[in-house]
């Protein structure tokens, strides 16, 4: 029996640890894809306390909470201590046994606080004590330190056209070692079926971008300053958030007066709404291309499920799920037509649905032309894949039908600071992958191929993204 | 070479055992989902052959005959023995490896009948044999002695409304120690789609409550009278089979007119019936969150696609497959429906479709309150997927996206009397699927875990379910 | 660590090495489904270069480059030299680890050509040079002398119902001892959404069916005869490329318009398109029938997504992905409505989406009756599927949902002389999968059952191929 979670956790063969300890374990951390608050980075953000920090704003943990039977009191509630809320988390964690928070909790205490405990009631005041002294007291343990304490040498932030991107700046200016870099996320650009929210947009659009907007050319326009803005800020990609894809027909008047009747805070219809989301797809499309950025899809939930609980707490709580669709035709027109115009950028299509794996993954090779290697990516495992069984099924449908070679590899999709074990995670799950291949006698590990295997491993792990991103 | 069948059938390594043979094996069995005759039950049953008891209804060994190339004769026809009929089986069985037919067969020769032969046609004569003179004359061989054979504690068997209950009153009064509870299963109450045949049931249903049905408020009332009646007797959980679910918008008045419509005769359209259906989903789950009751829902099927053979055996002959359906968003918004105003009760969502267990896996973390701990369960898998890889699959997919340890596990779903291996079946895997984790270090087992392992594997093989359903 | 793909390649245990040595390995080759140019066998056409059989037209490979970053020009184009376009090849083979093309590469230069080296850059020129010399100067290694040497029995190519069968013709009198047979593929004969193109294809039919073509019934006359003259000519399967299935309503007259429109050259609406192909299966799915063959589905597919790419290199150029269609339903009412009429042929279901593989495994169920073992096939791992993973799955489903014992095996789908060492690939892993379940003592493996085991294993590879098709 392998003690729980020792230094070759996950790695079932010599061949893996081996990959693992000497390729992959100690490359740099390129996390180009994440949640992080900028402003904590440059504030270097000081936590109250490990329930701030675990707690605070997970919806994984709240999840398993609810579904242990623990009352909102102690999971989101106002009314409950700190100490409290970590208690349930510490009673519930034993309950968590083959969910990824089993291992996340203990990685994190491991790697982050040097916590070689399990987490359960009877350890649960000592871990709290110490991870909190920890946190008040080691000069490192900010939220800059743990970065550095990981190894980051990128992040990639999440963040809307109409921010100001000061606090880049504001690192940037300091001359903060660790690149934290925005990402353009417009999803609110194309949020068409609430006029009322969408016109406020807009008005705020036109602020900051300096133009007024009267028309979908403006619009654009408005739009185009804003990617120039980020682009000069560092940005390199784009990320939207998609139930499905849009690809429907439309004309430019059609778009015009679509645009002119929502902000005259107009209803739309059903119709007019896709096709206006179609249009803003190919319109972010070739604007990221122009600026040679890689465009970032992440589709296919369903989300709010809960509308008790949305109006209670808001998005992003815990009460999204995965959705089915049959999107892989629109999103086969869609990746067309800009590939028809020459105005197809990188791209990153991640499917939240694992049994599109293989939909996607081959949908990624009908657009690869040459140019890049790997061009069309198959996004890692995305939130509820982001797990080893996950990672698994995404490689293992990336391996064989398309590249795993020119994979660009694992990003966190975090809003915490300590979630950087997760790329451990990831390349230990790689490293098994690969080395039971090869002790299975499916890839040859000798000469020549021994050398590419090692660079493979490497190359997922931080080599494709730093070569790929640009950065 | 491990032996067929042995005392460590699908046990891979020593926790698997240990965990197995110490925790799982001799805990009684809760089946709160089943098909069995509370009649057969409550007469005592005794089965005039293994025929009779194998091959008299089990639709699932019917279709392994007929892709056997065995002429229906042989299968459903009255024109053969019973031995004719056995010696077809016995010669299909050698064609069923891999299938789970193979090893239910051999796990119910052996735990039923002591028998440690493998079928085939060699050794067909003597089985037959040696099982219908333990059928005939072993005291213990009948509808009750098996029950008790296995341990069973509890059965939920499925009823509809208007049955009287005869049985389960029979037994009650009796005072037989296996609890036997009927399930409410109002499917025929929401069958608009076939006007004569649901004119015809609201007649009966009229009757069976005492009230008269002349509008739809009428027809929720009796209903209600029957539910009432449902838990007097012991019930705790209902049952609706779907293909899909139903979540369309619907008024009030647009219900009644839609049911004085098809009372009327009239055949409704499809967006009538759909409508009708939706309120009726609603009104099932209100009236069983009042009673504190299980809601179950087996969703995901395609039902007697082959018309030939439905005109000849009628339904349940081994002609339903799993469909492909879009319904994830129309789960969500009912149970939305029915959390929004408090009326949600415990619930069991099974899919069919083994594609969808991650779509259905996240879906209960929509709606878990903390009420109870798994209050919205991942039903166990179902129909043709309890084997091992649908079960596998199945708690892979909520260990990841939930929590295993909440899990109420096993059912056998069956109208059969030696089926309760199943059970058998099932904490076997569990028990290695736990194991094997616990050997490659992905769960511990020391100290607080160890002990929390095999209360986990307690609690699903059994204390869950008990605690759960209140019986 | 195993030597990579020795004699026990894919093998994992002793049971699994016996099986596929002493079992498996030396049948002839059964290749009911490929896409060889008879023409090609007839010429026993002699290969320029390693290039040309590689790389002439195997669009797996030009996916593989593409996604490699490698330039048009070095996979399609004209202007470059084969040793230019076999030395990217070579560079990028080392970056397909974990694809099956590493695999299948590697089992094309040993089993064709004798070649036990890995190819990678420092290879490539020697093997490139002793394979050119051997295409080039071995009496065996031509068209026919490959299909030799790897014992091919019997070859269906695919067929237009036009095509005038020639080389197929000159191959009988000719006494060519590999029965090289048509299959009848119909597809123009439904492709009433481009009615230029149609109407061009009704008039060649006309032609060669010698009658005039002026109405449906005629068309189905024309048919009728071209059926005729395939199945006299040895075929005895049809093949259909779809989407999805369509089981739409219609009327003879609607059809007879629909006809009479799409011949004067008028484009048809969705409707008319759909009901029309309705027609066409039900037409197609009676002649097979009739003619006692085996009709082939291969559905699900996205065809030339990139339209630039179609432009400039047609189809089956690389640009077709993995479908999401829920299309179970329609194919259960079409399947029906040839089974109520007593008119459904023995019928091989191809899902090209993995994940459907429990959906068609349990829709097969519906419709067997007795009369064939195995009459509704599951298709063996189609296109994307045909690899390790993909064969797995397809077996797993069928096991445990049906019989494997009846399946017909693997066939190539291949335009390619040297493709037959899938049929090994498939060998080894179903010889794998029956010797793990033998090794953990899920099969029994004495006496009886020891016999079987090794008769399902002879007879998935060759014997029930051989019976099913009736060549």
């Amino acid at each position: 029996m392998k003690q729980f979670m020792d230094k070759d956790f996950l790695l079932e063969t010599e061949t893996a640890k081996e990959l693992y300890h000497n390729h992959a374990a100690k490359l740099p951390i390129i996390d180009y894809h994440c949640h992080l608050d900028p402003k904590m980075i440059a504030d270097d953000h000081r936590f109250e306390s490990i329930t701030e920090l675990w707690l605070g704003g997970d919806h994984y943990k709240w999840r398993a909470l609810r579904s242990n039977g623990v009352d909102e009191r102690y999971i989101t509630g106002k009314d409950t201590s700190d100490w409290e809320k970590f208690e349930k988390w510490a009673e519930t964690v034993p309950y968590t046994f083959r969910n990824p928070l089993y291992h996340w909790t203990h990685l994190e205490l491991r790697t982050a606080f040097g916590i070689d405990k399990t987490l359960n009631p009877d350890t649960a005041r000592e871990i709290y004590d110490e991870c909190n002294e920890k946190l008040r007291n080691d000069p490192n343990m900010t939220a800059r330190g743990l970065m550095r304490r990981y190894g980051v040498e990128v992040v990639c932030t999440t963040d809307d056209p109409i921010d100001s991107l000061e606090h880049h700046r504001r690192l940037r200016e300091e001359g903060f070692e660790i690149k934290v870099l925005p990402t353009w996320r417009p999803d609110k650009a194309m949020a068409v079926e609430n006029p009322v929210a969408f016109r406020e947009y807009v008005s705020k659009l036109s602020e900051t971008a300096g133009i007024e907007i009267s028309n979908f050319e403006d619009f654009s326009r408005a739009l185009q300053i804003r990617h120039d803005f980020f682009a000069e800020a560092g940005c390199r990609l784009s990320d939207h958030g998609l139930s499905e894809f849009y690809a429907d027909d439309y004309t430019d008047d059609e778009v015009e007066s679509i645009f002119a009747k929502v902000i005259a805070g107009t209803a739309l219809s059903e119709e007019e709404i896709s096709k206006f989301k179609s249009r803003m797809l190919v319109l972010f499309g070739e604007q990221d291309a122009d600026a040679g950025w890689t465009q970032q899809y992440h589709y296919g939930t369903i989300r709010n499920s809960n509308s008790l609980m949305m109006q209670r707490l808001g998005p992003d709580s815990g009460f999204d799920s995965i959705g089915e669709f049959n999107t892989a035709q629109s999103c086969a027109k869609f990746l067309d037509r800009l590939n028809s115009k020459g105005t197809l950028a990188k791209t990153i299509l991640y499917n939240l649905n694992p049994s599109a794996n293989e939909v996607m993954a081959t949908m990624i090779g009908n657009f690869q032309d040459g140019t890049v290697a790997g061009k069309i990516q198959l996004g890692s495992g995305w939130w509820f894949n982001d797990q080893i069984d996950g990672m698994t099924r995404q490689m293992n449908a990336l391996s064989t039908l398309g590249l795993l070679s020119r994979f660009v590899g694992m990003l966190t999709d975090s809003r915490s600071f300590v979630s950087y074990p997760r790329h451990e995670y990831f390349r230990r799950t790689l490293c098994n992958l690969v080395g039971n291949d090869i002790e299975a006698g499916l890839i040859p590990y000798e000469g020549f191929e021994k050398v590419r295997v090692r660079e493979m491993i490497e190359d997922i792990c931080y080599n494709n993204a730093k070569q790929f991103f640009n950065f």
